[in-house]
């Protein structure tokens, strides 16, 4: 799925939600232990409940390695299911990977042709070399950390380098790389008041904003600062959203959260249309 | 396994080698092709042959995640046949993994539980509370990138942060760390100069080196200056040696370069001893 594609989807739903589907079997509802596949069994009634208001799911690598085989197993159905029921989906592999450049390239047929993601995180830390591999891949979106939401984000993202925080560097320094239009940006939610001097170095890039909702950032701040007129925007909220319910109506509980969340969004993309 | 068991292993071998155990199928002997878990067999014949000459094995988890759910059966294979034959080598498990404080505990769990490796390398980008959560475990260790090899480390890794590069702050900060005795750091050999600094830092923890061999490292240089009275280096070969040979005598052929290796370490560990 390309940017425009993207685009379009986020106009005819009115939204810019993306669910983050990092599931924890000690927080599922109970009755889905007893299930073949209790992992795919939960992602697909959220999904099923909720694809008409968000534009893009985002299974964190972490939460499926940590069940071994069978997460991995778990991960391939879920990613299979919505490329095959819900193609309009962005899909999103939260993985942070970033390594030496022939290794970020197995890496990058991994996430992007063998599962088939559309997109992947990628830490910026190893610098060109370890990311551009990943932005050759037509039709696929790189998404580079650069200002992230937990409480250590600005240990070394803060730090000045010359006249700028070290973030800001790893934003221009990204968009003189190869295929830096296949570039997304994680900016955390957190630091709201950020977004207008980061729509300055990057002002049409989308931005992937996790840190709304559990980690207490605010859906009007960001959007304030960091809409563009194409949205420019895909705001992350899983916790909020997959365990609102811990019944047999979970999924119901997901779908009443994620249009909560949707209607804002409505709001908000009028107001720039 | 402990930083003392390590060192005494060094000692009893006189060797601070760590075999690469970076698989793809494209390189390794054809005829293994025919067996029913080329990884493994390949990986098996490889450390058997050297065992003795190598104190550490570090498998990158990107070549195994590139064969899927075959992958993570090879890698838990290997860990599993390392552990079971040869407890006393270290093994490292190559994923430049972090997140947010619960998913990283998420990844912890995996690499150090469930498949019980040794140490695993993390990236820094996301600071303190991504990588204190491997931090806690016991008789683990985690391996922060510093200063890496690849022709785009010094991108961002390079830049000046008030009076010194960003990865000397990453060392100084890291020490500040909750359990920063179980760190040890990764440091590119293609930087032989840049160890002399970075020992004022970090005099005392473990440094793993790749890039000695195919990508360009001098093994003397490294140990000029990054040698410490307990040794205080692993040095990783993986290319030069796993795939030294391309028939059937594949693994003969490996033992002949890491036992060139070896014996040049047990000069430079005899003269400091």
């Amino acid at each position: 799925m390309n940017k425009q594609e993207l685009i379009a989807e986020i106009q005819r739903k009115k939204s810019f939600l993306c669910i983050g589907l990092d599931v924890d079997l000690t927080k599922i509802p109970t009755h889905l232990l007893k299930t073949e596949d209790p992992i795919f069994e939960f992602n697909k009634q959220i999904i099923d409940a909720t694809h008409h208001l968000a534009v893009a799911y985002k299974p964190n690598i972490a939460f499926y390695e940590a069940y071994g085989l069978k997460g991995w197993q778990a991960l391939e159905k879920t990613i299979n299911y919505i490329n095959e029921n819900y193609p309009e989906l962005f899909t999103i592999a939260d993985a942070k990977r970033g390594d030496i450049g022939n290794t970020s390239t197995m890496y990058a047929k991994t996430f992007f042709e063998d599962l088939n993601f559309d997109s992947l995180t990628v830490a910026p830390y190893m610098g060109s070399d370890s990311v551009e591999p990943f932005l050759n891949f037509e039709n696929k979106t790189t998404i580079l950390l650069a200002l992230t939401s937990n409480k250590g984000g600005l240990d070394f993202q803060g730090l000045k380098t010359g006249n700028q925080e070290l973030y800001k560097e790893v934003l221009e320094t990204a968009l003189t790389w190869k295929n830096s239009k296949n570039l997304m940006f994680v900016v955390g939610a957190t630091k709201a008041k950020y977004f207008e001097d980061i729509r300055k170095i990057v002002p049409n890039h989308f931005l992937l904003v996790p840190g709304v909702g559990a980690q207490g950032g605010n859906l009007q701040d960001v959007c304030k600062y960091g809409l563009t007129k194409d949205c420019g925007l895909l705001i992350n909220s899983s916790r909020g959203i997959i365990y609102a319910g811990k019944d047999e109506n979970f999924a119901q509980a997901s779908k009443t959260e994620a249009l909560k969340l949707q209607q804002e969004m409505e709001i908000i993309l009028n107001e720039i249309n």
